[in-house]
């Protein structure tokens, strides 16, 4: 399978996303940079930085997932030719019904590399109680 | 007092961990951007991202402060023309003769505008132990 291309730093952040709604590993490590260093810190953990142990990471959180769904709200962006931050609130529905909800502040950067966007760094933090939220939906 | 100027991502960094060892508000205020959106993460706390809400942030931390020290380890850079990410840990050296310390990891973005760079977030979070700290300083 050829690894997939994102055009814009959207592209690649819609299937980061996809691909933790879906608990699809192999997708999830599509997104993530071959030649950037790498930084992810899941809320309330501590930094991994090598791409073996960030997958380990995601594997360990698709273990006990299934059956979520995100919304993004909140955005903002901060663009250059090859470089891009994208700050995010993610509500994440999730349990019976996806009627529970957890909020997720997120600073998400990603990198053009070999004509394609990947992500470099998720840095991750409980963010406010979903009845703090407001914004529109981005995604 | 004119603004100050920092010609690079790192001279801004280091006037930005300045004013916070410091206690200076105004010097901390000085190297944030006045244009582009922004976004401050305390470690533990909500979003704040006007700037008003930012100073005061700062302000409250700064009450309580006063003799604490940095060293940076660990630095990972992401840099474009204009824009530059740069995560650090921060490690704090605090109390009774700084023997204390906290760590800290943070994603700092900087933008470059007008001719200089300034800090447009900010987004820390607990980091691991003293004893889990490996690297050199890099300030």
């Amino acid at each position: 399978m050829s690894a997939p291309v994102f055009d814009t730093p959207r592209a690649c952040e819609d299937a980061f996303y996809g691909a933790f709604a879906a608990c699809d590993l192999g997708a999830m490590m599509g997104v993530w940079s071959h030649d950037a260093p790498l930084l992810c810190i899941h809320p309330g953990g501590l930094p991994v930085t090598s791409r073996e142990a960030i997958a380990r990471s995601w594997a360990g959180i698709f273990e006990g997932g299934g059956g979520v769904r995100f919304t993004l709200t909140d955005l903002r962006v901060v663009e250059a030719a090859d470089v891009a931050v994208r700050f995010v609130h993610e509500n994440i529905h999730h349990g019976p019904g996806l009627r529970a909800m957890a909020v997720v502040c997120a600073t998400n950067v990603y990198v053009c590399e070999s004509g394609g966007w990947k992500m470099c760094s998720h840095h991750a933090s409980p963010g406010p109680s979903a009845g703090g939220i407001a914004g529109d939906a981005v995604h």
